[in-house]
């Protein structure tokens, strides 16, 4: 939801999707209510009218990516779909990177959409730090992709939001390292007591 | 060589190994004549020499250090080993991580020197900057260790650098997920024409 506020405080139109209409249009309202001064265009309905949108963000938590995915499968042909979940498991205290059949959640739901060109983006931000609307951000976002339009448009897609700075990293064989690298960034925080963010110095 | 620079910059005596005395001379005399203006306290050895150290780093090729380090198994015994090893390899234009069998080089360090205390650090400095001792750094250095005196002693090591952050990430687990990022930003490197290096922001 944090990613959907974003975009729909950069004046993109965001449909929210979830498994009922009702459950999505729920969501949405309090979404709006709690920003209730800002003119957000952003809807709720179900997974389907989501996926009907030229641009598709799977949001879901990572082990749902591949199977939701799947479902829309046609919807989502011939268009580009980002994927941002990190394949972690929480283990005690730590959280751990585990490695999908294919490698990634990334390059799991690109073999899963053959149709569709996966770009994969915001794997690093903290969803509470997306969803506080009043707080400034200054982030880099890494950005990979096996094809150029999966690239050029997650790259746009992140460059509409303020205060983010997309930041090309390569093909799809990158998304294991930056989703594992969620799991440095949490633990960082759990033990600093921190959200963190990266800044990549030197560009 | 520039991590060995780095120390001895900072006021730590240092011996830098090799496989023979006269090879590791010799760089060292490079490094020297390069740096001829500063007091360096930097020494060449051969490797069974430099790892009666208090406290050793793997400065070998990734694919040699598990080679390397049980030769000298002995020497390391209840001591702390520092990892910095990457396990990349290029496809192409790319830098691309794999999976060594215990998950990372410096989980398999820590495996084949049950002796010691592995802990991991310095992945993500480019080798340039850190040889560039007139270049200031500014760099959150990550630090994991499964043992509470490998990370104390690595973050020490790092800390005593001026313009390097330690930041503790957790056990070995993690080693993993902060090697393969290095891929990700050699590769923004090579896109990018750039050094560049991380910060975490929000600590």
């Amino acid at each position: 939801m944090g990613l959907a506020l974003r975009l729909a405080a950069a004046g993109t139109p965001v449909t929210v999707g979830s498994r009922t209409a009702t459950r999505a249009k729920e969501r949405v309202g309090e979404a709006l209510e709690r920003w209730s001064g800002r003119d957000l265009r952003i809807e709720g309905n179900h997974n389907e009218e989501a996926a009907r949108c030229d641009l598709v963000v799977m949001a879901t938590p990572w082990d749902a990516a591949v199977a939701t995915g799947r479902g829309l499968a046609e919807a989502v042909s011939g268009k580009v779909v980002v994927s941002m979940g990190n394949a972690l498991v929480r283990v005690g205290d730590e959280f751990q990177p585990v490695t999908t059949a294919r490698g990634s959640v990334a390059e799991s739901l690109q073999a899963s959409l053959p149709a569709s060109h996966v770009g994969a983006a915001f794997h690093h931000l903290p969803a509470r730090m997306l969803a506080s609307l009043d707080q400034d951000m200054d982030c880099d976002v890494l950005v990979c992709g096996d094809h150029p339009e999966a690239l050029e448009q997650t790259r746009q897609l992140v460059a509409s939001i303020p205060g983010l700075r997309p930041v090309v990293a390569g093909t799809l064989s990158m998304a294991g390292a930056i989703e594992a690298f969620t799991g440095v960034l949490l633990n960082v925080n759990v033990r600093h007591k921190a959200r963190s963010a990266i800044k990549l110095t030197g560009l």
